[in-house]
């Protein structure tokens, strides 16, 4: 952790003048025992930066959310789990935007204030009926405590909460960062939805966030999702209120580099929990490639071993197969010398120039029974380098992800 | 089959003037009970077309035999399995040539006129003091029945041996090919070594010949290396030797067509067996996407869709997920238009311009029921397609490969 930043309790309503709140209507089962459908809202209009998926078909939330963006003010954010509405059509649309209104409608505020989220299935409308008479309800019950349950409602597939809030003073004042994100399901290749929810407390010029919103997913979220591309619902939304009274960050200051590092640093905390949380994974790796030519090259070779299917299982047999790690090398269409190709696990070399190096398996097998190690290949023929944050494949994965619709009961 | 095809029995000895043979030297297992080393001989030179990995790390037999394809009149091939001899440095080259090399001797030929072979572990230099002393014995014992000995000596991970052998009249000479393959490992991301070996007696001249073999190689094998590359040492070698003593077929003509039309059905039914026999595989599905606005946009739908863990895990679990597949074709880098995209499970919509289609989700969990089936996308903005064939993914996928080190006792 940097130095001067401390963590600090409440993830999205740490910061002042959040609040959140969050209550089960029955999406991911009939009989509501589980959260599925929160709201945060600042007390005021945020400045507001968001970051949407890639992929070409994009859910109904992601689009009205877009629209949205354009217009200043944001206030709220409203989120379900357990239906994704995605490829749902123009009652998709219809959908998204009556959640905006209700959330709106019961806090004040324009439906054009409110951000629309989902995660869950795909090609399913969505059950309306149970969400619009429980919007009324959940907004008068938004608490400065409540940023907990947003955590606990978001969730899918995965294990756990993933959560965090820091404060930290850029320069006189203390500033907050909270954060709550989803993701599991399956990282690579990026196939996840993965939502991630951020609000501060400070004061901050737009051009400066959003700079900073990009800049802090690139070497995060954007390393986890090893394809570069994402999921139909992928959403980071930073929502900053001005609340903490700063004098307002404005790009190119220290305060502005301090800010950056802060948003950088609870991004990377999150899509690294992401990753630790993936369907039944037992194994974090951080695949770091140096020496390519060029920064593409770099990128295709991390993304190429990540994603293997067959060095990922070889990982989830703790096997230090780097003969299936040089074989994605080859594959991975950048420009390398196999002659040059130098292959590390936590450090020690298991090749060099292309062949087997001196190292003892049995040394190398230690490294990869750890639930955490990095894996380094250096291709020596350039100085560009890039790493992803990824995990082994298990057989539990497969076996869960098998029959999503017959789980859900769409098949009668 | 086209009419006029007629199955025959013995693979790559049916043709006329081809001889084979295998035998165990213990590279797979100490006890050589498993045949691991093979030889196939053709009497006399045969006109040779070849089409070697696309992979940046090649193995060492591989660039041994891309030089001796330099050099006119090719006799035999030496193949071993249990140890792919790639990743061995200097080392590999000379132990590939001293393959060479000691076949030819017990040949009477040079070794320039021996294609080497290997499939197995990466990284790990070849047990040579098995296989040189084995080589004379082998090569004495080359019959015109042995063809099918070839198809078992070159398995790995496959449960089963794919062989095949046909003959047909291009013209009013009765022509045969034959071949045998192996492939399994793991289909997609189409890291397994594939290796086949195909022998005809038709008298053809070369150009037609290395025409006729990327034609059919591209229509084939290509299709199932679902992202377009290889393994470090996948292998297509055709050999005509011309002992059928046809009027030699020419580019251009009829007797080609038909010739063409024999080598793509022998390759298409080894390239599907390949996929059939992939690790712990219970489903064959052909992706065929049409109405794409470029043959490369048909080819990375076909292929993105193919490549999905999660849509491969739903076949295994007879889940008609059109989601998933949607999901697949939106990040696949393709034009395509959301509103316009249809999915058909053996030709039942399962959506139409994106949506949820009317088709009851019983009916077309029944046809993800069957080991077969198809899977269309038809995007409706174009007029190109492509198709690739791939399978499912099980849990027992991982758990087989998660330990290749471990299991051949190179962990000590």
């Amino acid at each position: 952790m940097p130095r001067g930043f401390k963590v600090i309790q409440g993830s999205v309503t740490a910061p002042l003048g959040f609040r959140a709140g969050a209550i089960g209507c029955g999406i991911k089962n009939p009989e509501k025992k589980r959260l599925d459908l929160a709201v945060i809202a600042s007390d005021v209009p945020a400045v507001t930066a968001a970051s949407f998926t890639t992929n070409k078909i994009k859910a109904a939330p992601v689009k009205v959310s877009q629209r949205h963006m354009r217009t200043n003010g944001i206030r709220a954010i409203i989120v379900n789990s357990g239906n994704a509405n995605a490829c749902t059509g123009s009652g998709g649309i219809a959908d998204a935007k009556l959640m905006a209104r209700s959330t709106g409608a019961g806090l004040g505020l324009k439906g054009e204030q409110v951000l629309v989220c989902s995660t869950g299935i795909i090609g399913v409308p969505m059950p309306m009926a149970r969400i619009t008479p429980m919007i009324p309800k959940l907004v008068t019950k938004l608490k400065s405590s409540g940023g907990d349950k947003v955590a606990e409602a978001i969730l899918t597939s995965d294990t756990c909460e993933k959560k965090i809030a820091i404060e930290f003073s850029p320069g006189t004042t203390p500033i907050r960062i909270g954060a709550v994100c989803k993701g599991a399901g399956m990282i690579c290749p990026s196939m996840a939805t993965m939502l991630c929810f951020i609000t501060t407390d400070a004061r901050i010029d737009r051009a400066e966030l959003n700079k900073a919103t990009q800049a802090a997913v690139d070497r995060s979220f954007n390393r986890i999702s090893v394809d570069g591309d994402m999921s139909t619902n992928d959403t980071v939304i930073v929502m900053a209120n001005g609340e903490a009274k700063n004098r307002t960050i404005k790009s190119g200051t220290p305060a502005a580099a301090v800010f950056r590092e802060a948003l950088e640093f609870v991004m990377l905390k999150m899509a690294k929990a992401i990753v630790r949380d993936g369907e039944r994974v037992t194994k974090f790796v951080d695949v770091q490639v140096r020496g390519a030519r060029t920064y593409l090259d770099a990128r295709k070779v991390a993304e190429a071993v990540a994603n293997s299917l067959l060095v990922k299982s070889s990982w989830h047999g703790e096997d230090p197969n780097w003969g299936r790690v040089i074989h994605a090398v080859g594959y991975a269409r950048a420009t390398i010398k196999e002659e040059l190709v130098d292959i590390y696990f936590g450090g020690l070399a298991a090749a060099k120039n292309g062949v087997a190096a001196e190292t003892p398996l049995p040394r190398l097998k230690k490294v990869v029974e750890k639930n955490e190690f990095t894996l380094t290949i250096d291709l020596n023929i350039g100085t560009a380098d890039h790493n992803v944050y990824t995990s082994d494949i298990s057989p539990e994965y497969v076996d869960f992800n098998r029959s999503e619709y017959s789980a859900l009961n769409v098949i009668p």
